[in-house]
């Protein structure tokens, strides 16, 4: 089992399939040793699990648990690209979009539950730059939607 | 006449002269053989054609075809950039932002107007990682804004 | 003094100490030569010294004084990662989300705010491409919040 599956098995996280591409854009593009990845949704077997504005259609904390989500989903597009996240060298880059409804500044928070869990799963490699912002919609009605740059080796 | 430009002229897409930059920024700046395109508008002749907030002010078919002109007018400012569409390796990013009236969640299809068209020019090179979210306002009320990032050979 | 130092003396600006670093990302990550900025709000010594919508909340100057002093902060920042400004080849991207009131448009005239000061404080190595957006809600119920790329020698 290689470093990082151990670290997810540990975690308890298990990365699903990925969901399969719809239409003209792909998952993950690449620039030579930098990965791009499309906006995930927190969906799960095609299904989006986390709908509607925070707070309120849904609790800060499950918004945590969509962003965490979103981030799972992202590493099971990149284990499909690469064949093993072992060949990620760093986070790069991530950015949140909050479905917030009016009045709701705590975006930053929504972000942690994906960056605390890049940080466990790749210890330093996986820390990284963020941008969080509150914005009025999302496809699908997603709480949140999450895109990633990564380096590999 | 070469390859991409072969290809726009069957698609019956005529490439505009591109917008004057206005102000202290940048059509198009360069990091290594990465291009980055600063936020495009649905303009054409400095005239926003395609405003308001969808589906309120206008039908998801014509913000279809706004974030289509936007990605036309990316066209026109790489070409100014390059000299020849030709050059471009592949399609790396595409961000689009989308005026939302309340309650809109097809961002998604509002972003394969500029999607599918990519893919018609440039083939497999065209297909590219995307982010589509839903905004509440627009520069000059515009009803979609398309940034992108391309690598060059 | 280095070069940049000395335009900033020039420009009178002073760069404050950095904010810390909170929670399990970073101020600064690197790809290669590329250096990606965390979203920057408007604040000093750890207060956001410009909230709420624009133009409700803050007059479009009042804005513009806000994207400015997200720079500041960006290059805060990079002066605490690099040890001196002097090391940037160039400003490749701005990414401006604003936090926008209904029916407001100007949100590239607020951007003008950071990218006219990039272009004083660094000439054209400052000139970058930009996006600017409207949104709904910002964290810490910031009016800017401001993301940046650039690239090191």
């Amino acid at each position: 089992m290689s470093d990082i599956n151990k670290k997810l098995d540990e975690l308890g996280i298990v990365i699903p399939e990925p969901a399969p591409a719809v239409g003209s854009y792909l998952p993950v593009s690449a620039a030579g040793k930098m990965l791009f990845l499309s906006g995930q949704l927190p969906s799960r077997e095609g299904k989006v699990l986390y709908t509607g504005k925070v707070p309120h259609d849904l609790t800060l904390d499950e918004a945590r648990q969509a962003a965490r989500l979103c981030l799972i989903n992202a590493l099971s597009q990149l284990q499909t690209k690469l064949g093993t996240l072992d060949t990620i060298e760093s986070i790069v880059k991530v950015e949140v979009f909050v479905n917030s409804h009016t009045g709701f500044t705590d975006q930053a928070k929504v972000a942690n539950g994906a960056s605390d869990l890049l940080q466990e799963i790749f210890g330093d490699a996986g820390r990284h730059a963020r941008t969080a912002v509150g914005v009025s919609e999302l496809p699908l009605n997603a709480a949140v939607e999450l895109a990633m740059i990564v380096m590999v080796k």
